[in-house]
């Protein structure tokens, strides 16, 4: 079956490693905004009957979401056999549960619209708190990219004598792995979130650690709260100044300079949502994983 | 059956004049931006299983359909019988064919995501050119309230031997019925569209007119070109300055003031989309119209 790869903006480097990988087409989404707000969609390259897969990572989702299920729909029109996601950020799988009465779960919503118009969606290690996997909320095909391996490599290369720090103890088993893969020791953050903004940290057995570099770790860095309160706690411990790995760069507003400005030495992410901060390629992880499993499309 | 109803920001009016006229309550919707860029939706007033109405104009559609789906989500996990939305303005119609190979039906894909989650929807003279009506692309229960007794209304309370024009000759059952009930006469503009700022008009038979005040009424206002460039064809006639008439004043950018530099010597709207040019309230209409569908839940 003949793949027709599209990008939507800020994708193409993504889309360009995946089409070489899988001996797919390039093909021209191309995507207008009218002045009264809607979008039109039009995909420039007729993918027959084959298989299409949109690459478009889904940080900002709200206005990303109906731009991409109108190019599916427009490659379902066009005759498409499969019709593929890859979103190296996943939005709205925090909401997971209702806390409070009445809260949608947006989750639940989220998956349900995607899995109405895709076959399949590719994403890099999800934020799955309560739910086992993606499975437990999307009812299509999900594959899923580990970053562990690639963040370990990156702190055995970039740091000496590291010391990982996991955000908090639902975190630890990616912690540990990323940590035994680093020969390093680690230990997580006790953490109670007071609201968007707010989050009150702390951190055990830190003081042993004295003459290591501490390195913190998070899969989801929005307004950096989590780990600046960390750094304050590293100081407080008289511990060096820490390296911040992540995996996806939010940062919302000035969270980036804010979290520069607290003490971070160093921070680097993952290349999933295009950022400053993008020192860790996942591109090659997520071509392998599209090529393993095409082969049984 | 009891039944709650929301507004979304800006349609608290409407929402009040609906619920005292089918004696529902109003719930309170709470909305949060999360610093991420994500939705959090929370219904405060428990629906239980009666019905749940959400009112929410769709201009800007791209940004407010997934907090919108997600609130109706809340309403069904709560229980709700009956979700309906009122959406003064429906977006997403133009769209109605491939006008070029590749082009995502936009309708059609919108339509499809809203009958997914909602059981009925209302809204006010919906912009259907090459559909027959909303069930041609809406799978659940639709109504929609006609404005043009209103206009009618206005254009005779408010000006003086009118001639109503109309935008094309798609239009010209609608201006017929609006000119007829404010007992004037009416021509339709000829229209050819070079793109979607770029229109050129002429105005057949418009020389006899020239002691009357030309009406010009269109159901969507975004750039106003087609309004401007037949000031300028009423100009060259050596008719008044005209009247504006709009059902859905969406104004993008600066088209309502280069509307007003234009020559237009009044603009008025509905108030479907909030607007400074709002004069015809449809409010009570809409009310009407829901209770009138009421009695049938």
């Amino acid at each position: 079956m003949s793949t027709t790869v599209f990008a939507f903006p800020g994708n193409e480097a993504l889309a360009r490693v995946i089409a070489e990988r899988i001996d797919a087409s390039i093909g021209t989404l191309f995507l207008h905004r009218f002045p009264d707000g809607e979008t039109y969609v039009r995909l420039d390259t007729d993918v027959n009957d084959g298989g299409a897969i949109f690459i478009c990572t889904l940080n900002e989702p709200d206005a990303k979401l109906l731009p991409l299920l109108f190019a599916a729909g427009a490659a379902r029109d066009q005759g498409a056999r499969r019709v593929g996601i890859v979103a190296p950020y996943l939005a709205y799988l925090r909401q997971d549960t209702r806390f409070k009465p009445g809260e949608a779960i947006t989750s639940r919503t989220f998956a349900r619209l995607v899995s109405g118009t895709a076959d399949w969606i590719l994403t890099v290690d999800p934020h799955l708190h309560r739910y086992g996997s993606l499975a437990a909320v999307y009812s299509i095909a999900t594959r899923v990219v580990h970053t562990a391996p690639l963040i370990s490599q990156w702190v055995r290369a970039n740091v000496s004598r590291p010391l990982l720090i996991g955000p908090d103890s639902e975190s630890e088993q990616w912690v540990a792995e990323v940590a035994n893969a680093a020969d390093a020791p680690y230990v997580v953050l006790e953490k109670t979130r007071r609201g968007d903004r707010e989050v009150e940290v702390s951190i055990p057995d830190v003081a042993r650690h004295r003459d290591r570099t501490p390195v913190l770790i998070d899969d989801i860095v929005s307004t950096a709260r989590t780990m600046i309160a960390a750094i304050a706690r590293l100081r407080a411990a008289a511990l060096p100044p820490p390296v911040c790995v992540v995996v996806h760069a939010l940062f919302a507003g000035d969270a980036y300079p804010t979290l520069e400005a607290a003490g971070a030495t160093r921070i680097v992410s993952c290349n999933t949502v295009p950022h400053a901060s993008n020192g860790i390629d996942v591109n090659e992880a997520i071509a392998d994983c599209v090529r393993e499993w095409a082969r049984r499309w």
